[in-house]
């Protein structure tokens, strides 16, 4: 089966597919947020009518206890592919920081070129919907696919993914593949594509710190009642030294220095740092103190705090000594971390660091271990030399700052390798208000899946 | 003019003066929320008038740049007292914590006997309208107060006071009166009215940091790009040494120890350390660890942060690294303290504990040195003896925690020295969800009032 013709028909067929990417778009499918629950699951309706129109013929959403998941195959020869991606989308808070409605999306003239404007236009819906469009239009042309494709969509990605393990488990036999693709990354920079093949996980954790019942007038209580937002700041203070490193005991168990190959790989990518801190408005690393930005990004772990609450936050001032104090906190890790462990670590922490009178409540968000992929597989050469013809520079071996855990779960619950391919730039604002996706990501996005497939069938 | 008929009047007019007062709570008048100047404004119209109604023949709204004055005047004779209340209110959030509705205030049968449940019952318009239902007596009785009374009532007090001084600066000759009387204060206990001496003084800063400028993903960022929650964590961490006490250079500077004398009248009060805690949930009494917890409220200088916010505090985790992070922190200030000093020391610190790429912006909110009011005057003995028969105690002279900052500015702007007599209880939940007056409090109070009139008039 010819590529050219395939490539042409996704270039003859590019507005079509992007009005395609802006119905989804539409859907504010936030899966953190309850009050988006009916969202989630009409964009993972609209996803199986569209598969199921492309010729998926049993597409059809899995309910789960959370968002329900998408699945669907097709094709009877050739290697057999799992592709993932995810439908559910980050919040669009601060609300009034979008310049555009962040639900109603458009595509937008820019100095850069035309980009695709909207909250999930990036991460995951237009990425996802590079291989879709990629699928349409080999069964447009050829009538078939060039291998055995099975789709799996989930809807938990931005909330922890709870679901996905165990439906991974229940379904093994049916989804378990010779390879898994994933498009949920981005380019290394606009002319070069990159293979992602170091992921690091994630451990979330969230804690409500109690001390008086409830909230008091600072002046009638300030300095014998204790204060909730105190002894939290003093808890995160601690996770850190004077050094950027985490003070957890054990918390660098299992974390391995790159080695020098990698190291001289990365070097010749030319990533600049200055640019890369320049482009958020900063111009000094923060972190570890003897690191480099992409090291710490790529194969370091790291603590942040996500989110912080407590007392009165409105307009003015309030002389009030609050009852509670809340933070987010999430660990990204690398290696052979383990996420229990850490969330052992972390929890032993806070207990240790809190007065008497002080109660505290632990919300586990998620865990995921980092995943580093055998690049000696040969499907990796084989998709590095497809993409070749397609982007002005080769393909990269990279590694991710973001936690993918989808690719360790089909390693450990299907025995799958993964491959991570995708087409976001650093400046895509994902999880940010004035999420966009390049028109170009888009555009290159399918044709690259286009070739991908091909040359993964011959190889098969 | 005979006292007892001015009482008997008080008791028989106790229902028409609690339905006035509902009145008066049902006006959302929360000063610190720019989405409430009208009621505020509709509050100090509904004084003005009230004041009308019972002689105060011009008393009328003074505009300011904040929310109005109010003021009024009558009496020919006898010596010049100035009344100062409060009409503005705290906010009332958390609103779910609310068992009634805030502003829609009503009396209660409580085991404890009857209350008026509401958003201000307590502080501070309960406690100003018992100064005017005295007042309303006198008249209706003798027609004719038994001195020459002004009144100011202001709407600000609860957002810092911001045009309090430059209103007393304007109108010195005005307002300048023998003594002023403020109800902004508590009993010691259910038996024991206070005079309150000595008052805290009050700084309260907010401050905003910027790291990024856009809210990041923290697994893209999270490393090399600076989190200004984990810088904000770490600047209040550092307000406080192990031992609770703040670490500003020059902190204590003109913070005096309590004379041994008054050490031992507290003592002899009976001050119940495990009560005060309990009733708000807590057993150890946190802040400098060598210190009782009364002296604490009364005579040390404190800390407090009185609200944090950054990043993402909804429902669900968001792996964001936000741009920014803020915090409300206040000072309470005892003896000589100088505010501004102060607050010059706060901002030093914050600004020496900014890493490069953080900007800090600092927003101002108040600043008033602490009272203390010299009890050799002799209208503080008169005013004790005069509440003798009215309660099961003779009264206290106390300290308090809380900051009126009032009382200096009368002595500062106006030469005017400050009596403060209140009738609030600990349990009034002021600042809190659930806010009370009891029922025997406005009563009492009312009566109080009356007394004192009659013995500051008699001894002039």
């Amino acid at each position: 089966m010819r590529l050219d013709p395939v490539l042409d028909r996704i270039d003859a067929d590019l507005e079509a597919a992007t009005e395609r990417l802006l119905r989804l778009l539409r859907i504010p499918s936030i899966s953190t947020d309850p009050a988006h629950r009916a969202d989630c699951r009409a964009a993972a309706e609209w996803l199986a009518e569209d598969l199921r129109s492309i010729g998926f013929a049993d597409a059809r959403l899995r309910d789960t206890p959370g968002q329900p998941m998408v699945t669907g195959r097709m094709g009877d020869t050739g290697p057999r592919l799992l592709f993932y991606g995810h439908y559910d989308v980050q919040p669009a808070d601060p609300l009034e920081l979008w310049k555009t409605p962040p639900f109603e999306p458009s595509v937008e003239d820019t100095p850069e070129g035309k980009v695709i404007r909207g909250r999930g236009a990036s991460d995951d819906k237009g990425q996802l919907m590079t291989f879709v469009e990629a699928c349409r239009a080999w069964v447009t042309v050829h009538g078939a696919l060039p291998a055995r494709v099975s789709i799996l969509f989930e809807g938990e990605e931005e909330s922890g993914s709870p679901s996905l393990v165990p439906f991974l488990r229940d379904h093994a036999e049916e989804l378990r593949a010779d390879l898994a693709l994933i498009c949920d990354t981005g380019l290394f920079d606009r002319d070069t594509p990159a293979i992602t093949t170091m992921l690091r996980g994630l451990v979330g954790e969230e804690i409500v710190i109690t001390g008086p019942d409830r909230d008091l007038h600072s002046g009638a209580y300030g300095g014998p009642a204790v204060n909730p937002i105190k002894v939290l700041a003093r808890i995160i203070a601690a996770l850190h030294d004077d050094h950027g490193r985490v003070t957890l005991p054990g918390f660098y168990d299992g974390v391995p220095e790159i080695t020098p190959e990698l190291r001289a790989q990365w070097e010749g990518l030319g990533f600049d740092e200055d640019d890369f801190l320049g482009g958020v408005g900063l111009s000094h690393p923060a972190g570890e103190a003897d690191r480099t930005a992409l090291e710490m990004i790529w194969a370091r772990p790291t603590c942040e705090v996500n989110g912080i609450a407590g007392g009165y936050a409105g307009a003015g001032f309030k002389t009030v000594l609050p009852s509670q104090a809340s933070a987010k906190i999430s660990f990204r890790l690398v290696g052979r971390q383990d996420p229990a462990q850490i969330r052992e670590a972390f929890r032993a922490h806070v207990q240790s660091m809190l007065p008497p009178d002080c109660t505290v409540e632990f919300h586990g968000h998620g865990a995921a271990p980092a995943s580093v992929m055998s690049t000696d597989a040969p499907a990796f050469e084989t998709a590095r030399r497809a993409l070749g013809p397609e982007w002005p520079k080769p393909a990269a071996f990279v590694g991710a700052g973001g936690s993918i855990p989808i690719a360790g779960y089909f390693k450990t619950e299907l025995g799958t390798d993964s491959m991570l391919l995708g087409f976001a730039n650093n400046d895509d604002l994902i999880h940010s208000p004035n999420e966009k996706y390049d028109l170009r990501s888009f555009h290159k996005g399918i044709r690259s899946w286009a070739r991908v497939l091909a040359a993964l069938a011959e190889t098969g």
